[in-house]
């Protein structure tokens, strides 16, 4: 199996670059942590200030920017109500392309505004008949469905975040750090992984799971991919985290991820708190889980330099208040 | 009166950059708001993610960078309850040099803690002594006082916010465009008009005071410092903006300011809830003027491009959950 590497990511960079110059992925900065602990001092980096309010943003513009003009210009197609769908509305809309998000009636009413916002057409659905309905969108159109992670076009987006994480840690005289990726479906962790591999071979990669949805964890210490049930995996609140990985998204994490770490719902809803009230950022519960394993889980992570992706800040205001008043 | 200007501005930068690589100031982007309306783009500046969660760590590194080692080793003193403080002892600590606070008894313990955590010497004294006991410790120690406005340096350290504002307006391929600055004492606003002058010299500098503390709009259109008593000054929430310009930054003011809008107590409340719940971005009020103009004084606003300099984000989470409760 091919997996995305280094020449990869750089080459998504140059084509993000020069198809989008700033109307492409917003260039986030390491964020330093004064209050962190001194032996392992905590940089945080805020995918939530994303146009889109998460990483999402890069895959989806990357996966657009690589069809060639004619097949761009009959528009793209994604299922999803979350994070993925206003990324890929995001992306319509930076294009000027007709863009069509399928959603489950059961969908929150915001999430449906946020695409409507970006002039996505939204098509409310059965959740069963989510993915059918956009591939026979995309027959019946000749748009081209994005998919959220399984695709080498969307890990390559997403590896961008990888090669910046280097860039920044190169800058700071950092060659041995931890960094921090949240895994729902893998996208993101096996872009990072794959541009940290050959620009900071030295950095461990860590996944981050909710123990609630911990089916990465338990596939990879097992050797292979173990399903869990929808039911169980949507237990937890991190919506965001409830995917599993393809067995594309698994074959890179079984090569660049060193280990994976659960955190508890309690632990998220700190995490939420704290970087709100301490670091100035608003994240979402899938997003603040990294941050939650610094702060909960340091006898199971090295010591040294950490970096925490946050990897989207969309949430609802009334769980943010409650995670405030902790 | 000489005033800073762009050389300076670079000298600024090329100081703090030698002294202290990656633990100087973080290069904050710009974000754009997709939600903000087309004919006038919304950009961000999130200075409210500087480590001490304001802009103003760059004056209080870059005067203290500017010292001689021989006087910067015996130490910086500084008066001040709010971000000033933070921002002297977050410079003393990566210095690693003496620091002392002089906060007022009535200050809140979460900021008293804030200095303390960032390992200075917090001293509480009666407001109405702060100065000359910070006077009399630089007397008797040798330490420094670092001023929270009144000092060339300081305008210099928070001119590079304008720098890298006119070099990512550059990028896009914006020359013209419109950038909005709280006022309190006007350190921030005069460093970013003096580099802005030269580095865009087209774009309007626009500043944005509370109505409860609109000393220097009046001051503006007056073409004099007006006096306002503390009483009036201080009924805003808004505890960042309650001082007044010096001569040095009325001076910069005068030359570099184009206009200065006011915002209302409640505008302040709305921004910050949407900073938080549309943008990932925690303000506190004083951080959140400038979004509250761009969202609730358009009609005295030009059109096109604007960025709001989002300035700090120390807030505190009760105040946080009452915006977003909104």
């Amino acid at each position: 199996m091919q997996l995305i590497n280094h020449a990869d990511a750089l080459a998504a960079r140059e084509t993000l670059t020069r198809l989008l110059g700033t109307a492409g992925p917003v260039r986030t900065p390491l964020l330093p942590v004064p209050e962190s602990e001194r032996e392992r001092p905590l940089l945080l980096k805020p995918e939530s200030l994303q146009p889109s309010g998460a990483f999402k943003i890069r895959g989806a513009l990357h996966a657009t920017a690589v069809l060639d003009e004619r097949t761009r210009s009959r528009g793209i197609v994604a299922y999803s109500s979350g994070n993925h769908a206003r990324a890929v509305a995001y992306a319509g809309r930076t294009f000027g392309i007709p863009t069509t998000v399928v959603v489950p009636h059961t969908a929150p009413a915001t999430k449906v505004a946020a695409a409507r916002s970006l002039d996505a057409e939204v098509v409310l659905v059965e959740v069963a008949e989510r993915e059918a309905r956009a591939e026979r969108i995309a027959a019946e159109t000749g748009a081209t469905l994005i998919p959220p992670f399984d695709s080498p076009a969307v890990i390559a987006g997403q590896s961008t975040v990888g090669l910046e994480i280097a860039e920044d840690l190169e800058a700071r005289g950092v060659s041995e750090a931890t960094v921090l990726v949240p895994i729902s479906g893998g996208g993101l962790i096996s872009g990072v992984g794959a541009a940290l591999a050959e620009a900071a071979p030295r950095t461990r990669l860590i996944g981050v799971e909710p123990l609630l949805a911990a089916d990465t964890r338990e596939s990879l210490h097992a050797g292979r991919r173990v399903d869990w049930p929808v039911s169980a995996r949507t237990r937890t609140e991190a919506d965001g985290l409830t995917g599993q990985p393809s067995e594309l998204t698994f074959e890179h994490i079984r090569t660049f991820v060193d280990d994976v770490v659960t955190v508890t719902e309690e632990e998220i809803g700190e995490a939420i708190g704290h970087l709100a009230g301490t670091c100035g950022l608003v994240a979402e519960p899938s997003g603040a889980v990294t941050t939650a394993a610094y702060r909960h889980r340091s006898a199971e992570l090295p010591a040294g330099t950490t970096v925490a992706v946050v990897s989207g800040g969309n949430i609802d205001p009334g769980r943010l208040i409650s995670s405030l008043a902790g």
